[in-house]
């Protein structure tokens, strides 16, 4: 780990002591992603100065570790001369972040500058779907032939591979059609005259251009490759998502999937850099569904007005039968929405996972019911209270669960996101049914 | 994406011929993490059968992705002489993996069987605390000197790079200190006779092998880094981390930071893996503890009896209420809970969380209190009563928010894990503090 506050002040006190020869060397030292964070917190024309200290190459790696509102300022107080040197160096799926994150403006101002062939491989990538494989991919890799031999071809990766975002797998095509797969490992591990056809992997594992990321992402998970190929409709190798962007996507999508969860609708900013109405339009909209729906929990209960007239004892349970349906249904849920996102429940699981979710309903119930109930008994010395409330506490936990595992399966084969399906939604739905539960018990048991 | 059933059944049909040439060649082009997963729905002699088919080293690779149950089966099928070459091919943190996993017997014999440098390595590893950064790195990476060139160290990592688990990042030492990191793009990108000690990166960023595991896969998440060297407090290179190891730790922690958030304790199986029992066990324990929790809302509403006995309509208000102060918590809590995971937001930023959480709980519970009176006021007729309720509203959802975002931070000063603070505590909490809010608004705007 690396002690930020200590860099800082070096920096500074180089700066101010204007030994600019010292500093350039002091911050070559420094990885890239720390000289972003340090560098970002500066004012802009002591920023400007530092960044032309640097190399090309190290400038420009820095700038793709940049938060947007930094870039942007920097890009501002850029000539566009050196513009088109970050842009020169920077990895192609970086330069397509930025442009996503500019306003119109930059964004033309980034399109002038670059050359041509940055042009079309920038429309290339920005023409996928949001979400797919296309749109998080790079252009830059390298490519082999199946008739070189690895001596052959550790000479090309030697000559080209500086541009490349990746040069550990390599890719065999034909006609742009991809062909096999080779690693760098597989190259250092056999003879210089060793085929490429001989040694190279011809049963390639690729995602589709079309591909949701998060799949791709999950392929990251499953097979442990440093690179996935990304072929067109016709099996035509169009570019590559490599590993760190993969963390990246699975980083975001469970961020996404906890906010959903929190009846949040997901923001593609942290935390700090979302406004407070935006915070506030994210947050208003389910948080009004529920509350209305939860009315009808509240009007349920007037219905059963005489009950607690005769017995007004009856309404403090409401909070603990309420809160334990609640929870149940989230535990179920919340297992079932991540099982689902790790591949590892399916639709149809559905029986099994009912199955299981019942007996362990069971098992639940009967143990927290027996705990109140004895409460309830020593507290009050009623037995038919403890048992009203034991006997709705079973029927609600056993209902909760059910909905808890069952919600998120249908969302999923409706094609909705599970997650949705989570602690809020299910809560207010378990409500409903636990009051349900427990008046009909009360007003049977007890004959009101 | 590969079609499974597909392969199984050409497996299958390959097999029943008895064409056993053909399936060798069949199972070698066949993805290890593929051939894991087709191999685990066989019976064991037909898995033992095609295990023998493949090569020794195919058949350790696939022997890495298998689920412990399958490894458990298979090695109990094994010789000690097929066993030893499995183990002397396996990678060693997979080696250590399984050894954690399997029952003590089996544990004797696989200690029993490998040989006497594996055998200090896996003791090497097993020491280090459960979620440490020791306890999943590897002991085999490619080791340079400085003194040598490129060409040297190319000739190296072609002689000893087989039996690495990554050679694409190479470490520097000089007597265990280490010194430098130099990839095999730096190597491939120079000519031969530069010396290495010129393209090394000096500045190394390491973790410590008592670094806990979370920390490390953050680092792979913010550096990109394909792998990070583990040093002892000494300095000493012990190990590595690679980066499928690091995506690994990232998805068992979320699943395990949603499990907790959702009071179920974390389980290292998966869904289905888990019995009913050992699910039954880890939602108890806290359904319990909030049940329980949940009776001081039901005594504190006994208190207010008198005051429902003469208006029942206000209990009917309850649930509304209880559901829209918890989700108001649950989405702070949830976003300053994943802030916190993703170290976005550090204890420092208190009051800054604090102060916005204020500002949008304003704004949220403002639209909220509206839309709910109007509706009340529409519904019943009673103006007061509309403004009883809204201020109740106002009051629960700002309370609501504050103890959401505050709970998770003092949960990470005080050392403790902030994903406890998450929805159903956070709900049992804020539940009590909306009934006290609402009866006393309640009892003086209405004079019961």
């Amino acid at each position: 780990m690396t002690d930020m506050t200590e860099m800082k002040e070096k920096i500074s006190e180089l700066f101010n002591k204007k030994k600019f020869g010292e500093l350039a060397k002091y911050i070559e030292d420094i990885n890239s992603v720390d000289a972003a964070e340090l560098l970002s917190d500066m004012e802009i024309k002591e920023m400007l100065v530092i960044f032309r200290l640097m190399t090309k190459e190290a400038a420009a790696d820095v700038f793709s570790y940049m938060e947007p509102d930094v870039c942007e300022k920097l890009i501002g107080a850029m000539t566009d001369k050196e513009l088109e040197e970050v842009l020169d160096e920077l990895f192609i799926d970086d330069t397509v972040d930025l442009i996503e994150e500019m306003p119109a403006n930059v964004v033309n101002r980034l399109l002038r500058v670059a050359d041509e062939e940055t042009r079309n491989e920038i429309n290339t990538i920005l023409k996928y779907p949001k979400d797919s494989a296309g749109s998080i991919m790079t252009t830059e890799y390298v490519k082999l032939n199946e008739g070189s031999t690895v001596g052959e071809a550790i000479k090309r990766i030697r000559s080209v591979g500086v541009d490349k975002e990746t040069i550990y797998t390599c890719y065999v095509t034909e006609n742009r059609k991809l062909k096999g797969v080779v690693t760098v490992k597989d190259l250092l591990m056999n003879d210089d005259d060793t085929p490429i056809a001989d040694i190279m992997e011809k049963n390639v594992i690729s995602a589709s251009t079309k591909d949701d990321k998060e799949d791709v992402a999950r392929m990251f998970d499953k097979y442990d490759f440093m690179a996935i190929p990304v072929v067109d409709s016709d099996g035509m190798l169009v570019g590559i998502v490599t590993f760190d962007d993969a963390i990246d996507v699975i980083q975001d999508e469970t961020t996404e999937d906890m906010s959903i969860m929190a009846a949040v609708s997901p923001s593609d900013d942290s935390y700090f850099d979302t406004s407070i109405f935006t915070h506030a339009k994210n947050r208003i909209i389910w948080l009004l569904v529920l509350m209305l729906s939860a009315t009808i929990t509240g009007v349920m209960i007037t219905k059963y007005e005489d009950a607690f007239k005769v017995m007004p004892i009856l309404v403090s349970f409401i909070p603990m039968l309420m809160d334990t349906g609640g929870n149940c249904g989230s535990q179920s849920s919340t297992l079932v929405i991540r099982g689902i996102a790790l591949d590892e429940i399916q639709f149809k699981d559905t029986f099994k996972v009912m199955f299981k979710e019942f007996r362990i309903a069971l098992i639940v119930s009967v143990i927290l019911a027996l705990v109140n109930g004895i409460r309830i008994y020593i507290m009050y010395g009623d037995i038919m209270l403890a048992v009203v409330i034991a006997a709705s506490l079973i029927g609600t936990i056993i209902i909760a669960k059910m909905i808890g595992c069952l919600l998120p399966l249908g969302a999923k084969k409706c094609g909705l996101d599970p997650a949705i399906m989570a602690a809020p939604l299910i809560t207010t739905i378990v409500d409903n049914c636990s009051i349900l539960i427990y008046f009909k018990t009360a007003s049977i048991m007890l004959g009101l």
